[in-house]
């Protein structure tokens, strides 16, 4: 099973080395340079278009014109070896399908997330495939056994990534980290007939144990949000990149909540998801019962202070997941991605040295 | 480092299969029946006393007897070669340690979890220590970083339970899954000079995929609570197991609340915890508003319906962790350790064959 995913994906994705580790599509954060320092490293990078349309076509046109310099070895001419991702609930299909059209190089991949019905995720399928001749692939994010089983009878994806509670920014409000929800996807999906579909799993993976973990749960590959927010590249203030670095106890320090949303005016996200930032001022306050209007207020406020307005004691929203405390330092992402690899590689080694002189299986 | 845990383990727990596999202390769930089949099988059973001391003396007789019949190859003739855990809070350390005491064969392990104040750890660990001359070893339960440098500096235990929040039952109302907790436990504890404490992971764990996850993440040996409630061993009702068996999708098929600890009428939880069950109809009307005196008379009521009252159209209470999904029959506990040793094993096998052909590390 886990050779044949990776056939497919060493098929559609040429340069990528095995196993695939992807960055997220991080809202207006993954822009070309983070995208294209993923790809160049061997992994599969994504733009977080998000719900800007606007970004997709200058996007485009800076990722093919960095490419032209910087070559990646095996992408094919016609495709782009970045993917991009969609919030479906947020951007008008059409719009985007006509810039698909018009691109010169097709992205590599789509990745589709949150949708406001999941039947819509059928004509994006099917639209997207149709407007790339199949070139942009299609990859469709799922937090539930259900959803999975569901996106895969009427879409038959390409990749299914499997989300799991720990993820940082917008994800189900309720959801099983991928301990649990990897292993009983790729048994559901592979009793109905959908085992071929190689699974990328996401969701508090921050190093080469935890994508070690992802790989041993089921998974063909694993994508990182957080641990890239901690990049030279990410499009983010100096001030959430040290939020990041300096947050610890990632399941005390983070929580998932409505409540930067709110603060920020964020409108629009589909009732059952929320998102999982660090903790700080706004936070708590809400806690206390502090109305969204004051809160909001104190929130525009702090804009003011730039950097300083980040960390738990500041009120700019930190997004990030459980593994936030696993990150000691901003290092360049296309060192991220080799280093993943090679940690992987070497603690599953050392893991199986754990069954050394016993009898297990024999 | 992982073979130093595995020669702690292996020194203390001479009959262990490495790595190493426990069964929870589930309260009055872990009698001696379940904790000898899976010490017998390799593992290390725990016996769930819980609040609940009087059962302390009994079951160690009990076990001793089983184990005249059945004799643990490997284990030592002054120690019981299962473990005992205790919820701190609702267990009196004098009647405990009297108990220890005259017991003619000390327990090979005592696990402690949630005390009224983690300072009260320090009176359980040293009197064990002492009244059994250290053949008890000591097992701490924690569920964030913090806990674990707290403990591991006020306690030095012999070995820290890594607990996430996938896992069933009772825990922290806030914390992360395993895949981010682990690693992060491990590397705050070596940073302060305890790398040489084993780490045990559990929440979420059903199979040899959770068990190898766990291991790479970090931890020298798995626990599994839920997956032990599918298994003839335990000691709860068919309806429990049966709805154990039936659940799906674990991720939302259950959640973290308080509101089955008020219908059943069980106070002295510290607030910081709740516990993770299957959502069935106490929840729902919970959720709708329903008074918790109303929703505990219709529990009383359940209760007469025996096996029917269980499920997600039942009011009985089935404490299960996310992993619940992924368990498909009833099964010995004994063949389960085996199994998911063995599991893990090829599983960690399989997943090093990702990396075959690509030129990660070289």
């Amino acid at each position: 099973m886990a050779s044949k995913h990776t056939q497919i994906l060493k098929k559609d994705y040429p340069w990528v080395t095995s196993p695939l580790i992807a960055s997220a599509p991080m809202r207006l954060i993954a822009t070309p340079t983070l995208a294209i320092e993923v790809s160049l490293a061997g992994g599969l990078g994504f733009l977080g278009v998000g719900t800007d349309i606007t970004k997709f076509s200058p996007w485009l046109n800076e990722a093919s014109s960095i490419l032209q310099s910087s070559p990646i070895l095996n992408a094919s001419e016609d495709v782009l070896p970045i993917g991009v991702g969609f919030i479906c609930w947020g951007v008008d299909l059409p719009t985007a399908l006509s810039i698909f059209s018009s691109a010169p190089q097709k992205p590599a991949a789509a990745w589709l997330f949150a949708p406001k019905d999941s039947k819509d995720l059928v004509s994006w399928t099917e639209g997207i495939r149709q407007t790339t001749d199949g070139n942009t692939k299609i990859w469709i994010q799922v937090g539930t056994v259900a959803m999975a089983l569901d996106i895969v009878k009427s879409c038959k994806p390409d990749v299914l990534v499997i989300q799991g509670a720990d993820a940082g920014g917008h994800g189900l409000a309720q959801s099983s980290s991928i301990i649990s929800l990897l292993p009983e996807c790729a048994d559901a999906l592979a009793t109905e007939g959908f085992g071929n579909i190689p699974l990328i799993g996401a969701g508090g993976i921050m190093d080469g144990r935890g994508v070690a973990a992802a790989l041993t749960l089921g998974a063909s590959g694993a994508c990182m949000g957080t641990r890239f927010l901690a990049t030279p590249e990410a499009v983010i203030s100096q001030g959430y990149k040290n939020a990041v670095v300096e947050a610890r106890d990632g399941g005390v320090a983070t929580a998932r909540t409505t409540v930067y949303d709110k603060i920020r005016g964020t409108i629009g996200w589909p009732e059952s998801y929320n998102a999982r930032g660090v903790l700080n001022q706004s936070f708590w306050d809400n806690d206390k019962g502090m109305s969204d209007e004051e809160n909001e207020r104190l929130y525009e406020e702090e804009i003011k202070k730039g950097d300083a307005g980040w960390g738990d004691q500041g009120r700019m929203t930190t997004y990030a997941g459980t593994g936030v405390g696993l990150i000691q330092k901003i290092q360049p992402a296309g060192g991220i991605v080799r280093e993943v690899l090679k940690d992987a590689k070497e603690r599953l080694a050392a893991t199986r040295g754990l069954f050394k002189g016993s009898n297990v299986g024999s």
